[in-house]
């Protein structure tokens, strides 16, 4: 399975005044991760818009096992766990790279869909180089 | 099951380019909703801060149903669906209020943890008066 | 000069590890206002785009006086303090409810424009309705 | 005058539905720009404030120029404008770097404070060593 690190720095609009990050923050930084991820494969997002499709997140997790702070450098490890001509799974982890201790794990689930109309396609009907691409990190 | 409907008014700052509300964004209105439902039985979080408890998330979830729209007033329905000593399952649904449409459910587990430390604590044991008061919410 | 108070509860997403509403989050508080305003003079900014105009911020300031803290209610006043048919500057006041006490001052100026090019756009001339709703106002 | 460039991508959750960056999260860049110029020289924010001093923001200013769009690759060009021993301005240029053009700037002014009482404190006094290598930067 190919995998991507991509990294990123917590700053003071990522925390809360409990001193870490907001739960929330780190869906941010799972898009962070699926953008280099696809980046990092010679494609890129705004192209595949570009091409009328969008990927509008359906379902997404995450579980949180030690708070990320204000200051840490994380990695952002994403793969892809599932995919079809409908949709794609994005896993995450979350790694603080200091130690390497693992922050929080989650993923996205996505639908392929048409730009303007945001209904559902077939991946590998509308873009196919795209579809072998991703379908190649399995 | 006690249930309490907070509302809340999608703004530009929520959208994307894709024109509806962004993913992540759904658990900053969660939160909203768990604060509006603890208010809602003359509780407050803060207190509980106060009293030497707080919550932090060990696991979030969201499936999205339908797009929130910039300007859709929204219903997030709260109630708790789960909760022993050690930690709380909150289950939210987000609705849009114009035509009652489920836009997206989800749920966050909180455990109970010293504001100090963040080591897990019994709620029971530390503060049976919330305890009881939530526990009466199932 | 007409002003308007629309009313937001700080949450925790608002805040950072300094304990207080992270500064750049008023700006969003001021959106807030400035919806509510409109919507307060029977008008609507979605109504505004759907005639092709948009309002792109060209300038925005705040100066902070007290921290806005968690839990906090607070108070977002607007008002209109200039305006001509090219722009317009909106003032914003945000308050602590329970002692009235003014924790931050702002404004931001924004550039008529036409939705689709984000060209200037003269309001008198393209939505003369809205433009002297507006004026009324000052 | 010493500057320091840190680099950025504009991503979805940085924009809104008209398709470019929302206003209010420059400011969010702006804090990644002062962390990395005050990176640069050697020294971190998170030691001053265990040092026990903090820079609470007290004004704040963007003017817009070109609206940043989803996968900009932007430099947050950084500065310091002013300082005393009671507060310091930085300042802030956003440039897209794909055509170098620049985008916005901006400054904020942050207070020398106690990071317990939130409370003035001159720099110069408390932590000379930060001051002198700070000031050199004018």
């Amino acid at each position: 399975m190919y995998i991507w690190d991509a990294r990123i720095r917590a700053i003071y609009k990522d925390t809360d005044q409990m001193g870490i990050v907001y739960y929330g923050n780190y869906y941010t930084w799972f898009e962070v991760g699926r953008n280099e991820f696809i980046r990092s494969l010679g494609l890129s997002y705004k192209d595949l818009e570009a091409k009328g499709i969008m990927l509008p997140v359906i379902e997404s997790r995450c579980s949180y096992k030690t708070s990320a702070k204000y200051d840490d450098l994380v990695v952002i490890r994403t793969g892809i766990r599932e995919m079809t001509g409908a949709r794609i799974i994005f896993a995450y982890e979350v790694i603080r790279e200091q130690d390497n201790k693992l922050l929080a794990k989650g993923s996205t689930t996505h639908a392929f869909a048409d730009a303007k109309t945001l209904r559902p396609v077939n991946l590998k009907k509308r873009c196919s180089e795209y579809f072998d691409r991703l379908m190649n990190c399995l």
